[in-house]
Order: C-alpha cells, then structure tokens, then sequence
C-alpha cells in the first residue's frame, strides 16, 4: 500500500519514458492504494491529540492486550471502552493504565490531555442506573480533550431537580442525555437550553422498554427541534459527536 | 332469556311437586339467561345516571341513527363516538343534539346531566394536534357526570407553560394526559402531581412515532409510578376510567 | 439547594435596599433551587404515611442495604422491590426485616401501616404463575396503607371460578388484574363490574407471548372502557397507582 | 399432462419391445404430469359435493366474471370471497347469483347442498364489527355442506350473554370465534366448551391493536388448549378447517 | 362453595317461609359459585379418561411432585410437560412413572389407556430437530387416548421424501405437523390432503427466524386452506385440538 | 401568566407590610407563572434572528393562514413546513411569500437574514427521491441564517460520485446527510470526513424499508462515530440541530 | 470533471517543472474527480448492451418522459419500472414504445435484444396474484439478453403442478421464485433443482402477511441452501442479479 | 423404498399377466417412493465432489460424532458448522480432521479437493468481528471446490482500504460480503463492481441492531441492484449460493 509504484511512474514521466496520454492512462488504471495514502495520512492528521481507540466488546483479554500494547508505542493516549470486569482486570495487569468498573472503560495516558474544546459539555442522566452509559460518554469526552459538567440523577419524575441546574446545562457548548425507561429527559432538556442536545437511550428499564427501544423512539420523536440521537448505549458516539461540535475549528477532531 | 321457567320451577317447589334434591339439579341445569338477568339489572342498574354511548367508528349513518332512535326513547342522555364529519352532518339533521368536529363525538343531551364526581378532572394536552383527543375525553368525562378542567397546549419542550398550572392540576382527583410524538407529558405530569394519571397517547406524530407506538411506549415505561395507560387516541376510555376514579362511592358509574 | 439567597433578597428588599425592578429582576433569575424547595417539601408532606421504596433490579446488595440504612434512619417504613433471592438473603442479614421470595421484596415495618383508604385493592391474578407480579401488587399496596382482597387462580379457562367471586371483586374500591399468555382476564373482570381495573400483563408464556407483549396488546385493546393498563410485570406500579385510587381525599398519597 | 406416454410405454413393454430394465428407467424418467394425474383425480374425487371458490381480492370484475362463467358450466355451487359492493353488483348483473354485502361473498347456487357434516358449525363473534369475518365463515362454510348455528354479539365485555348460550355451543360438533381488539372471546368459548375451536382473529380495532395482531397473539396464546388458530379475517379459512372436522368421513371434504 | 345456601333456599321454598317473588329475588343474587358446580362437574365428566395434565415450565420440582402425588391418588393417568431434564430425573425418584428426554414429558400410567378416537393422529415434522415439539405432540395425544403414526424428518427441501407418505398421511383423521424454520411444511401437507392439518411452528432457527416468527407466519398465511395454527412449540396444545377431532363423539375429550 | 403578584409582594416587602419568613413562605407557593416568564423571555431572546415556524401537517390552510398574519406582524421571517401543494397554494394567495413544491415549504421574508454560522452546512443526499427531504433542511437552515452546500444524488452504489466532493463535505461545518432505501450515505460520509454528521432517514423506498425504518437503523448502528441522527424525514430538526452546531456562539439560536 | 488538472500535470512533470516530490504531493491531494473517471468509464463499459432502466415510482409522468427522450438519444434500449397505468399511458403517448399493465414497465427497443447468457433464466411464480412481479421479473431480463423461461401458478398447495416442471426448471441456469402469502415456493424450488434460486417475496396476501414479510422471513429461513433473496416486489432486483449469474463472463454484465 | 414393486409390475405386464389399463391403474396409484429413487439419485449425482454437510448447532458431541463415522465411511470430505470449542475439541478427539475455532467450522479432507468452478469466489468483510461469519463462508466454499480470495476488514468508515481491493474483487466470479451493524457495505461492494454479490448479515452489533435485523434490512434495501442476501450469519449459505454461481456447468454443484 505504499506509493511505490507511483513515484516510479513519475520518474518515468520525468525522464520522458512515458507519453502524456500514457501517464493519464496509467493513472486513471493505478490501484487506488498507491493514491489513496493521502487519505490515510489526511485522516491521522485530524486525528492528533485524539486518543487512539479500542471496542472491547467482541474482544478476547488477550487480543485487547496486544492491541493495546503495540498502539501505545506511538506513546499516545488509549482509551478502550465496554471491558467487563475481568477483561478490564487482565488489561490493567499486563499494560498499566486504569481500569473503571461503571463505565467499563480503560484508560492509558501517556500524555498529557490537551483541552481543545471551545466550552464544556454537560453530561446530564436520568436515573442512577444510567451511569455506566454517562460515565462511558464522560470519560471519553475527557480523554479526547474536553471539559465535561456532570449532571445526573435529574429525571422528569422530579422535574425541580432537573431545573435547578439549567443555567449550568445552557452555558454548556452541547449537552448529552442518557435516559432509559421513557427517555423523556431528552425532550425536557432540549425544551429548557438553546444548545444541541445529543441523545443516548439507555437499556434501563424492564417489559415494554424492549431494552432501550422505548426511549430511542421517544428521542427520535422528540418534540424539542435541537435533539438528535445515537444507538442505545453507545456513550462513546456521543462523546465523539459532542467532541467534534466543540472542538476549536482548526483543531483536529 | 326470561325468568318464567326459574319462576314455574320456584312455584313447583313451593307446592311440593318437586323435592329438594331434584329442585337443587334443576337449578343447577337450568340455562344460565335465566338466572343471569340479575346481571344485567345490576349492570343496569350501575349505569344509572351514565349516558349511553355508541361507537361510531364501523357503523353507518343509517345504523348509528337507528340505535339513537331507539336508545334516545328512554329520555336518557346519548354519547356517539368516532363520527367523521359527514356522519356528525346526517345524524344531527335527523335527531337533533350537538355535534363536534374537533372531538368527533354527538351528543344528546335529553336530561341535566348530575355531577357524580367528588372533584374534578383534568384534562391536560401537550400539543393542538392532540385537541381531538383530549376533546375526545373532556367531553365523554362530562357526559358522566364529571366537572372538567381542560389544561391544553403545555408539551414539554416548554415545560415552564406546564409549571404554571401545577397547582391546579393537583388539585384535580384524577388526572387525563393525551401526548404524542414521545408522549413524555405523561411522566412530567405524574412527577408534578400526587393524583392517578391517565395516560393517552395520540397517533400524532410522523416517522419513527410509528402511529402512536412511541408515545404509548414512553407512558408504559413513564418513571412515575402513577401512570397507567389506555390504547392510542382512546379518551373515551380515559374519559371512563377517571369517570368511574372521581365517582362518589355509592353513585352508579 | 437552600433558600439563604432568597432571604437575603428579602431582606434587602425590606431593608429598602433594592428597588422592586431590581428584586423582580433578581427573583426571576434566581436559580430555581432557592424557590424550588417548596415542592419538594410539598411532595414530602404528600407522601406522609407511604413507605420509601428502592428499586432493587440494578443494584448491588451492598449498594441496596447502604440506600435501606440511610432511609431507615428516619423511623419510616421501608419496601424494596424486585431483590432476587440471594440479593434478599444478604440484605435481611444486614438490616432485619422480612423478605418474600415470590414477590421478590423486602420490607421493613418500623411503625404501624395506617390505613388510609376508602375501601379494599381487589387484587385478581390468572394463574399460578403470575403470583410473584401479584404479590408484589398485594405486598406493595400493603405497605402503602391498603386493605387487600387477593383472588388468585381464576383465569378465563375455568370461567365459573372468578363467577364465584364477583361480588368480592365488586365491592372493592378499585381492582388489579394481573394475567399473562392472552390476557384475557383484564376484559373479562372489568366486564363484570363497576370498578376501575388496573391491569397488569405479567411476562408468563412462550413463544409468541414474546415476554409479556400478548397480554399487553390484549389489555390495551380490552373492549371493557374501566380497564387501564401499566408495563409488563409492573406490580408496583398497579399497586401506586391503585393505592391514590383508593386513598381518603385529604391523606398524603 | 395426459397419460398418453405413459400409456404408450406400457403397450411396448407387453409386446415385449422393451427389457424391464429399459422400462424402469423410462418408468423413472418419465416426466411426473404423466403419472401425477391420479394426484389430480384424486383431489377431485375428493372435493366433490364442495363448492368451487374464487378468491376475489386481487382480481378485476373482468376477471372474476370469466373465471365464474368458465367454473358454473360444470353445473357445481359457486362460493366468492372477498368482493366488495361495486365488484359483487358488476358480477351478479353478469352471472346471477347473490352477493351479501356483510360478509362481501358472492353465491352461486345450482344444485342442492347436501349435509355432509356429523353436526353442527357454531359461529361465534364478539361485537357486530366483527360480523362481516362471521359471515364469511358462515355463509362459506354453508357452502361446504354444513349446518350453522350463529351466535353473535357475544363479546366478554357482558360474559353473561355468552353464558347464555354455553349449551348451544357445547352441542356444536365445532366452534368458530370470530373476535377482534383483545380476541379474549376464543379463550374464554376454549374454557367453556369441549370442542375444536378454530380461531379467527378480525381487523377491528384502533390504535395497538395493530390491524388484528393483538387478537392474534391473544388467540395463539390461549390458556385453553383447544384452540387452534387461521390468519386475521380468514372466516373462509376458519369455515373450510371446521368442514372438514364436521365431515362424515367417507365423505368427500 | 358448596350448594347448603342453595339447598337452605328450596327447603325454605318447600316450606312455604319464602315467596315465589322473594325466591326468584333470593335466588338471582345468589353468588354463583352455589350454582356454578354443575359446570365444574359437567366438564369433569367430559375429561373421563383423559389424562390429568401438570404444566412443568414454571413450577419446581418439589411443586410438580406435590402436584403428581395428590392427583395420583385418584389412578388416573397423568401427564408433565416441559420438564427439564433436571426435574425429570427428580420426579420419577419420587413418583416412579416415565421420563422422556426428547419431549421433556413424564407419564405415569396407572390403568390401561382406552382409544377413544375414530382413527388414527399423523405427527409430521420437518426435521431432526423439530423432534422435541413432535414427540411432545405425539406422547400428549396417545395419553389422550389416540393412535399416532409418525413421519418425521420430511422437511421441504427434499419432497419426495414427504411424497413417499402421503397415503399414509391421507389416511387419518387429522395431522399435526412441526416444522420451524420457513415453517412450509404445512402448506405442502395441507396440499396433498383433505384432512383438517394443525400446524406448530418450532422455535428451531437462527437470524431471522426470531424464535419461530418466521414459520409461524407462514403457517397463518398458508395458501392451503385447511391449515390452523397454535403458538409456537406448543405440541400439547395441537395434540390436543387433534385428540378433540379424533374423538369419537359421545365420548368424554 | 404576568407578574402583577410579584410585583405586589415586593412592594409589601419594601414597605415592611410583610416580615421575612411571611414573604419567603408567599414566594414559595406563587403560581410558577409569577416568576416563569423570566424563561419565556430568555428563550424569546436566544431566538432573535431565528424565524418563526409553523408546522402545517396536521392543521388546515384556514389555521395556517391565521397564525402567519398574527406572526408576521412582528416583521419577523417566517418558515411553515410540511404542506401540501394544495395548503402551499392558499397560503400564497392569502399572504404573500413563496412557497417550495419539492421541500413543501412556505418561506415569508420579511428582513434580510443574517449569516450567524461559523462556516457552512453541506447537506448530501443519495437520491433524487430524497430530494424533498433535503430541501426541507437546506430551506429551513437557510432561514436559520445558514450558508448551504448542497450535493445531491451521491448515493453510495457509485461512490466515485461522492468522492469527487469529498474536500467539499469536509470544509464545512457540520453536514446533514439524507438517504433513504439501505441509509448508507450516513455511514460512509461519516467514515469520509472529520465533521458532525446529522443523518435523516427518508422514507424512500418499498417493501422491506418499512417506511424508512431500515434506514433509520442503519444510521443508528453506523460504524462511523460521528453520526447523530433525527427522525426519519425529518429535514427541518436536522436544520435546526446544524444550525445550532454552526452559530457563532454568542450568537442567539 | 474532467482530466484536465490531471493532464497539465503530467505535462508538467514532462517538463521538468515538477519534481518529483511535488509532483507525488500534488498527486495525492487532487481531488479523486480527476483521476475518478476511469471508474465511471469503466462501468459504463461493463454495461454495454444492458438497457438503461428509469425507475417511475417516484417521478411524475413529465419526469419520466424527459429522462426516456434524453436517454433515448443514444440509441439504446430503454426500461421503466414500476409505472402506474395513467403515466404508462402519458409516457407512450409521447415516446412511443410499449407499456405493459400487468408488470407496469415500459419498454422501448431501439436496437435488437443481444442474447448475453450461457443457458436460460427460470421465472417460478405461485399464484395468478404474484404475476406482477413475476413479469416485471421476465420482462428486465429479457431487456438484460437473456432467455426467460416462465412457469407460472405452481404453488405449493398443488405440488403436482410444480413437479411437472422440475426438469425444465433444473435446466435453467438460475432460477427466480416469485411468492407471496407463506412464500414457501422457494424453499420447495430449491430442495428440488441444484441451481442458484432467487427468492421474490411479494406483497400479496393479508392479515399476518404484513405486506410480503411472511413470506420474505420465510425465505430468509429456507431450508433450501441454494436460496438467496431480494427485496419484497422486487422484480428488476432479481433479473439484475440472476442476469448476472447466467451471463457469459468477458460479456458486459 | 426400493423398487422392487415396480419391477414386478413390469415383468408382470411384459408376461402379459396385466392388462394396459390395469397398469396404467396400478402406476397411478403406486406409492411415490418406488418411483421417486430416481430423484434421490439424480441428486446424489449432483453432488458429486461435494462434501457431505452436518450442522451441528442443536445436535450434542455424541450424535455429531456419530453422523460423521458414518459419512465418513464413504471415503467422502466432510464439513461440520456452528460447532462450539467443546463440541469441536470432542470431535477430532474422536475422529480426526480439523476444528476452526474462529469459524466454529470442522473439516476432514479424505480425498482431493477438486476446483470445479469458472473463477475466484471473493469474501469480503467490514470488519474484524464478522470474522467468524466471514470465515465460515470462505472454508465452506473452499470445501465445496471454489477457490477462495478474502478481503477482510474494509468496512465503509475507511472507504479507502475498500478501494484498494476494487479489482480483486471486480475479479471475482462473485462475491460474499459479510457486515452487521449498518450493513453498509454490501450496497458499497454492489456498486463497485458488476458480478453477482451475496450479501450476509452478521448479529454483530448492540442496542438498535436487533441482532443482524438493522443489516438485514439495509441489505434488502440496497440501492445496488446486484445484492441477494442470505440470513443472519449464514456464512455457509452464502457459500452454497456463491459455489453454485461459480460451478462450472456440466459439474455436479
């Protein structure tokens, strides 16, 4: 995959050993490898600062373990989400860093985090056995340089509580709601602040909650405007969509 | 379905042609209807004061004016749901009473109708597009005998408009709320307030509301733990479980 | 959260310190904590009499006993919900108390349970299996200050046995059905009488029952207009929901 | 599709111009029209006595007509299903006959109806929305041969109608229940009566009862194991299951 | 729930101490459970010789040997479905009898078993391992008093292997048939024979099978109009609509 | 709903009429209305730029028109989505305006609309069918004071096609992707660029799309993580939360 | 578009005004359009001979039209599918060509028809009602070059009728099986031919078919392993892919 | 099953013992299994080359075990699917061969295996967790003679190591593409080359990708009109499917 065979090609034009219509038409035809570098090197270029990323989930302890210790050559920073427990155990055992039983995530840094966010975001759940999603959306905004506010225990069934921290939400760059059960937090919430609200059902809840489904279709049918969604649970889509909107333009994601 | 045959059987026994065992064999073989009118008088006899209702929605002018007809001969108070305009048109033309386009229903109105309610009933919409619905079941809930307050246009994504009316709500006996979209009304409602809610969902709503099914997934799984819920755009059926919750003990539902 | 800042107001208002532009300009940023108590305190006095409850299904038994030692401080009664059997072991060990392996709770009575309704929770389940949904309902509303008339075992197979118990029912002040596989009992019982009927679709079946969504479908389409449903296996919430039903007009929920 | 070859090839094994081991093969190869008219014989044989039916859903007037003309010169009894009024009006001005807007059947009738069956069918239906399913069965399954016994408006909204008629039922060799919204009526005529009882959920309803699905889980989940289910508004369906169970065997189905 | 109530009235009757108008009065509001026993003894008479049944799915193994030991003493034969292998093993050490690992049933067979049917039940399934829903089916119906012939392992994919039986199959009286899957089995059945055919889709699949979904959609769409359909893995059910079929009447199902 | 009461309480206060606690204890039970419209105005203010919008669906041309001339009054912009040809036609005739048959929305200008974005919004979309979603989003950020991108017909089965503006997409802001059928666009865009990408299912497509649902749960379960997403056609809530995104903060919404 | 960058590049390096390190970065970061074309080129040559299809569902009658007289310009042949009887009529009206009512397509050759394929591509359908589809089917890939064998009306009820087909089926070189209802076609199709089957499910059917999703999970489930299947009704989808499997290889697909 | 009894037949009708008619009368209704071998071997040829299949999902170690000393017998490969790592160690313990822990797949090659078909079948994958689905497909595949190119992990969140392969897989003869969560890239692979591609939903994913079903769909909505799908991880239909395609014709699939 390297640029080989394109550099040849241009030498060869250099020296004149390849007509013009030649040299269009063994480009046009060239695997798209030998261009498509670029992209590669574009995309890590965005990436700088960024931690780099490993999905635990269908993941063997000993697979992350080798992952994890041939990215943190590069001395960057690692975050590793959806480790149960013992994964999390044997990773923390064979490459250091933390492991953090709510949110099952491990963390490796190896640098300091760089804030590169315009403002804070706001983590804000409904109930406390929404945490593992929130933390696993808090945690990963951090690690990926941003200035989180944690909100939690707020959920509609006692709406003061909830009221009492708006202005902290509204001054908040971009807000993330997990909710299970009837996930009508995140209309609420978009209801109250003038801010893009990311909305993360949660699988809390038991019968007609079909594990999440429940509050993912009250967040689609949201009848505040500013509300958009991820998957049920997935913490770490909200942090990197509330990570990209905060970011400091210029900076990479 | 008379009681003559129960009522030869009684005097059978009373002149001694039929002996105890026989007469216990008898009865117990006897055809239910003969007995089972007991039923039907004390159903009857419950409704007292209840005005009766017919369901327009399958049936055709002709049919629904024929029952009225009929039903409207007792001098009692008669309730039509689910007419569409054209139906209200013809059954009004013929037997008089009211009709509303908003609500869909008829209604006749042949007697003072009493209050048979300890308090009242609030009826609370989140948006005008529910009106249908939450008419739907002001206006059944006043046919029952119920004192209504109609609490409309308070949705949640301006949760302050709702914050207005907390106190009166509270200070309903029973509680009526038709949402749709994401139906979160309801838990923002039963949070607010310590009275039984009655949730509606209505089918307002486009996409992933799927007719309805958010919002009545959202009320089932409310977090408040003084919802229940009735089927999609059923205010009728709030209407008469509120009716039956305010009821003075000993008034007829 | 307290009130500090808006005595301060007060008195600076009083102390001709402010101007009323000024206050009513401060009063309405205030951060709504500082008003806010006020329904909290008005939500507290409103549960007088009601037992706290912790719902037990996402918690550790350390986290449960911990919520239970704090909460029982106050002298109150306690209920909690939904404890498997060894989560129920550990935390009668630590904090006293009764736990019930068919309803999966634990309670604890540290005062007498006043009675604060108007009459009887009937509460009608199906079959054998639905027990531990119904107990939980009976147990629940126990603890809430309830009278209770439980009616197990008549599901519409053997139509006769709930025949038997009509008048029981009817007499209640509101009546809890709890059915699975059709749910058929939910329609049938608020057909035979005048009460509000909270029905509850228990999870018990196979195949296309899919966990309880059968007897859902069937209670929210019950062709009886007093029947109002709560989520699958939802005993506790039949329970709260029944319990403001029932309670004297006057009495905190 | 005749069996000329078939013929053929017997005739030269006979006259000896073809070794067993050439006809087995042939025998073997041959394709299976020629040998398969004995499956078509058969079924014939079989349905003799039942009426030819035309499903007239997807077809155009045109078409219906034709099919009807081409099948009556046979001098058999004709059944159409589901024609609605404009269809039925073009087809009885073509073809005779009479169409019964109710249950949107078209009959033809050109020879007696012999009672083929060992008792009666027994049409049960919950609500008079549910009468056009009912018709369908009845008329359908009169057709077939078949002596009907219909008990409408039965629906277990008011049990003590159907109780009623428990001995009738009872006495029918086998029961159809005709029942939308909650279909708990199959249920509860399962528990009351000793016979087949064939199923057939209907298309009333609103809002969750999604078109007839929550009749049909109700239905497929019954507590009374002598239910047995057809697809939403199949009354044809449900009337050819109940013939063939009420037909003297012997008797072609 | 006895009848002394009853018995008091017609002695009082006899006695001339009650009117015919205060009896018919009395006897209307009697509860019904002083009348209802007919009911109780009538369907009994209608299960004579039918096995008594215990539902094993639910239960433990300690309830389940209650239950067998109390209903054995009456010597009649029984029959446990949905027996793990575990609480088999548990209930023949306690009640002796037969446990049957493939259809998780246990029979105990205390007298003879009468054929009470008027010919002979096919069990047809689809494959291998569609055996447990099959021999569930087929154990329940000969306890029930049938005679069974089975085609196992006939599934679509190989036709002719269905084809080589379908005299056989013709030749009953009624065919269940097990097939999970697409579940097309029994529409291919139901095409070969005039006999009333009771489909059970089995829960045997993978991806979008969804537990049995798939096959028991087919089978309620079956273009084969002589196909019915029970829940999904239930052979005792279809068993026992099929025994009912078989029955020869006058005789107890 | 004004403040008069406050007002009055403060004066009491600042003319010693009414002692400290009196008044901590009057401001602690006035109606939420007294204090709330703080919020009111907030809000109103954080929307200065922002036009006024009227959602048409569910109301008729008469209620549109009406509600346009009363908001139209404050010299604002206006934007009303989602009507029909029909509705579109009799707003213009009655106010002026234009009206977009692709988009099916009415836009009134009636002052210049100010960029408040930081950069662009790039809206994509796969197909032509697609088209009127997107329009809906890009019209409707446009009234939002957005720059638009727009590059259509880039659906993914010719990649080359997107490719080709691949440098456009990630010079903006934020991107809003529309696709309906598979819903792969959101994927693929996400996976292309280092922006916040706003996916909208549309309801192209037939049979198995179920109404945009495939695409729906594409976008959720996409495999880039920096894809949010709003319900399906939901043009206007993917403009609003990008508009969002997009404002110079300071900026009202 | 075009190659113009592209081409001066080249020419540049040519000329030693480049180096090559310039030339490699400059290479690298033009945008894919330049070099892209090579692509489209390439598929357009892959699809010489294949007519240009126009899908009608969702475009206007002048749409259409204007893309037919567009596309017609280059002499190909053309196909437009899924058209309704009025815009077929419209479109032939202006560009001649032929309209076909039961597949809805249109058609016009301009050139003969090149046959493509190794051998002949079998169309299966079950029942009169799932024509549509089957022709749309025929019709595509006859359009395609292919030879097209039709065996319509061979459902599963009537097994013998597909058996007499099966050598010709077998001598297909793919097989596409159109059905609706249980689509259990498919699977029987594929137990009896060693071909590649492409399974069709159609929309025809009612109840429980729920628009063809019977019969799409059904052939999802085929027992059948040489089953793979497209879109319900799609027609076009299935030519394209059984066009490609029957195609010569070195001919244009 | 022999055909013995045909045999006899045709002697007797050779020895002139049977007339023409009555041999016509006998075939006819001769059981189909003597005449039906002739499928049974026509398959069997079919299949020459191909390995015996067992699928040892619902089957235990010990029948597995069984089945393969049996088949092996005929000195014939043999290949296993969905065997787990116990079942997988206790069958090479007992038989030899091979056990792919990744693809859950056994194998035992007894003879050579010979390439039947015209080209390469491609595997492609979106990434690392499809891996056991992908490598069930391509060891399949490979074991019914096709020779095998995999591409695995280029999912469309990095479009450009997709592209990279764009030949290889054009290349191919068809192609496999196994992908869960969005299922995105079947639509991609579709559109970049024109050779037949089977598409494989794989269950890898969470909360809204409903095990496989969001893939499921996208793949059934593919806007390429060259994808046919198979069900939820069927990596060895895909393999049946894509082996028949590719086989040269004139070999047994």
């Amino acid at each position: 995959m390297d640029a080989t065979r394109l550099r040849e090609l241009i030498e060869e034009i250099a020296a004149g050993r390849c007509s013009t219509e030649a040299a269009l038409e063994r480009l046009r035809t060239l695997p798209f490898a030998d261009l498509g570098f670029a992209h590669v090197d574009h995309h890590r270029a965005l990436r700088t600062g960024f931690p780099e990323v490993v999905l635990g989930e269908w993941k063997t302890a000993e697979q992350i373990i080798a992952i994890i210790r041939e990215l943190a050559k590069g001395g960057v920073n690692l975050l590793a989400t959806r480790l149960d427990a013992e994964k999390g155990g044997e990773v923390i055992a064979a490459c250091g860093g933390e492991y953090d039983r709510t949110s099952r995530t491990f963390v490796l840094k190896q640098r300091e985090i760089e804030n590169v966010g315009r403002g804070t975001i706001a983590v804000v759940s409904a109930g406390t056995s929404d945490l593992p999603v929130a933390e696993e959306a808090a945690i990963s905004a951090t690690m990926m340089g941003n200035e989180i506010v944690r909100i939690y225990d707020v959920g509609v069934a006692g709406i003061h509580r909830l009221m009492n921290h708006r202005a902290t939400i509204d001054g908040a760059e971009v807000v993330i709601v997990c909710a299970g059960m009837e996930g009508a937090l995140a209309s609420v919430v978009g209801g109250l602040v003038a801010r893009p609200v990311i909305a993360v059902p949660t699988s809390v809840g038991y019968g007609a909650s079909f594990g999440g489904v429940a509050a993912l279709l009250a967040m689609l049918n949201s009848c505040a405007s500013n509300v958009s969604v991820v998957n049920i649970d997935n913490g770490f889509g909200a942090a990197s969509v509330a990570s990209l909107i905060n970011r400091k333009r210029g900076e990479a994601p």
